[in-house]
């Protein structure tokens, strides 16, 4: 009765199938080790801690805030307002741990940072015309968004460091000749996925500057910023922002749990009304949400509440473990490469400052064909580079996540990512 | 910076603005009485079952489905299949309390059922010439959803007993005439939000027929089907399917709580892909819910789980108290505007069988402007009915609802809404 070609373009697009390619090769080789999963480690996933942080929370509401019984059934089970209750955990949580100053009416709770990056998405794109930047290679999260909207995504060279500036203005520019509006620049600065690469701070300021001359918002997502192996984290560009260029994306995914479903947004950027008066543009990406999803879950909230509030609001804090063992594994990945590949023609890679990934060029194509046969063959999943660009680009190389992976599924996992590496270039 | 008439449109329309109006108004006159708020009663939200109904669903994971702690981990915190882990429960709910006979398969587990609805029209919309059909008056989640994908809504009269299948075939006609193509026609056949009708079965038969002839699908939401006051329930359209002509829109609003946040949709009409193959119309909906939410939080769907599993699958089981309470509640409304409103000329109303709302046409125009003066002046709140006419309609008519009120709060609404008549009247 349905024909595909009578249903929206996106679901057709490799933005928002690819990753099911690779679910359905996982599912295939559930023996296989997978480098190509980008989550968190479940070192800190207990189930009585779920308990804890909702009793947590509820104490808090009761205490701190002085809610009655009434108040705390409101809160948790009716609806509620669609920017959420937990903002005010929030902002001190971006004071502690980022030094990133806002007020908790400029924050907007999401369902994950995928809806934020949605609602941003759809606030800024009028019509047709209205674009949205992205360093290449780009998170799939934010071109599947923008497919859903079919809003144009335009690529900007990351460089070495994670923007190409001059490539930023030159693709500003061009866009506007080609009857386009680039809004946005939509950019991870730390850890960045897949690159892995962090912007310098001097960088940082040069970007900030260049958004102000052309007049386009930035859109930082920092969801691994905490997880730094070595040397000082820089700021945040929202911590560099008094020109409220910056709308900050928060993730709560990677530093909490994923299934929680929360994540942010901070937009303290003014809207002025063509009928007169001034708003938020959080209040303006409320009203969204509300024809979107309504509330964001109220466990889910809740859960994050009581974890910032067991930890005086630091994530920083909470997270020390995961940061140990993140760093023992990406040191140990990169140990591994060195001795794997260190001397095999063809095959480069950069280490990363910390996060979850690494990308590997290699002397061939590393398509889906050859994710295929890896999975079969050698029992090794990754994830082709091609899929974070958005046309032509990275089909020899591959990104390795280390993140829930044991120090023996690493080392077996890089000898069967050799073994595959010499039978094909044996081919 | 911004100026608000470069952001989306849909945040200056009226199907996303009018409750945020009605919020505000609520607001600034605390004390008032509200008929406005279509939410449930807090009659059974307790902290202790939200910890009860979590350890519940973990034992279901170990003891029925026999997770091992790792698997239960990897379901309460990871990163799942956006189609969630909670289908098997549904199904069986809709078994038990609805004789829906549906495969796990066909569930998409959503963030509410707005998530539900925005899915739907997006995966049903290719392009501009792609149009949903509305009921009209119309529950504002629906305009809300299109308005964010600017898809047209054509309205359709629902005449006496839910829908005017004369006037459906002759709008499908019609936009057929005028390029546009007609995909679906929402409805709330069981105490519609917000007109209260309820669809005889027969008329349910003929709608199911016009729908296959017109090739078009039954969006069929149904969160009032179990608050009957009166008589039995009619079958939902989804019961009545054979030709899988029904995607049914579920909410878990009402029947456990609206904060879990907690929908789903039952979609098992068959895709036939143009490059071969097919497919559930579930499986491409979840694509785009990967590309929207990524998943369900895992709290809100172990929370609806729990609360499933303490009632052997039954909701209507678990809704007896609620049952009663809007029964009595509905009784006592339509009782009282018996005694204040029975002889008043140009005041009229029909009494639903059950569900939240009752509609009230009164002689003089019920707008913004007098539902300001109505919370100001009387202390009384309620919808305005021009809120679900997409255009013109509903000036002179306003929607209650008793579902969240103490008896004497509907009483003292009643005599408020009385004064204000009189007062109005007067002038």
């Amino acid at each position: 009765m349905l024909r595909s070609d009578t249903l929206h373009r996106s679901l057709s697009d490799p933005a928002v199938t690819s990753m099911g390619f690779l679910t359905e090769v996982a599912g295939r080789y559930p023996e296989a080790i997978s480098f190509a999963l980008g989550r968190p480690s479940d070192v800190s996933f207990e189930v009585p801690a779920l308990h804890r942080y909702l009793s947590r929370f509820v104490s808090h509401l009761i205490d701190d805030l002085h809610y009655g019984e009434a108040g705390v059934r409101d809160v948790l089970f009716q609806y509620g307002s669609p920017k959420g209750f937990i903002q005010h955990l929030i902002a001190r949580n971006l004071h502690v741990d980022e030094g990133i100053e806002v007020a908790p009416e400029s924050i907007v709770v999401t369902v994950g940072c995928q809806e934020a990056l949605f609602l941003v998405l759809r606030t800024l794109s009028r019509d047709r015309r209205d674009a949205v930047l992205a360093i290449s290679p780009t998170y799939m999260g934010l071109t599947g968004a923008a497919r859903l909207l079919d809003m144009p995504v335009l690529s900007v060279d990351g460089g070495v460091d994670g923007v190409d500036v001059a490539a930023l203005r030159e693709r500003v520019r061009s866009a506007r000749s080609e009857g386009l509006r680039p809004r946005a620049l939509y950019i991870i600065p730390d850890f960045a996925n897949p690159a892995g690469v962090t912007m310098p701070t001097a960088l940082r300021h040069e970007l900030l500057e260049v958004a102000d001359a052309e007049n386009i918002l930035l859109l930082e997502d920092n969801p691994y910023g905490l997880f730094r192996t070595t040397g000082r984290r820089p700021p945040t560009l929202k911590a560099l922002d008094p020109e409220h260029q910056v709308v900050y994306l928060g993730s709560m995914a990677k530093t909490v749990f994923p299934a929680a479903r929360v994540g942010y947004i901070v937009a303290d950027q003014p809207v002025f009304h063509d009928r007169g008066g001034n708003s938020l543009l959080a209040d303006e990406l409320a009203k969204l949400k509300g024809a979107l999803t309504v509330n964001t879950s109220s466990m889910g909230q809740a859960i994050v509440a009581g974890k910032l509030l067991e930890n005086d609001g630091s994530l920083l804090r909470s997270n020390t473990a995961e940061i140990s063992l993140y760093r023992r594994n990406l040191e140990r990945l990169l140990k591994g490469l060195d001795h794997h590949f260190g001397d095999v023609p063809g095959v480069g890679w950069k280490a990363p400052d910390g996060g979850f990934f690494v990308v590997v060029s290699m002397p061939f194509p590393a398509d889906d064909t050859l994710l295929e046969k890896s999975a079969r063959e050698f029992g090794v999943l990754w994830t082709p580079m091609s899929y974070f660009y958005d046309g032509e680009g990275g089909q020899a190389q591959l990104r390795l996540s280390c993140s829930d992976l044991t120090l023996d599924d690493i080392d077996e996992g890089l000898r069967r990512l050799a073994a595959l590496t010499t039978a094909r270039s044996q081919t």
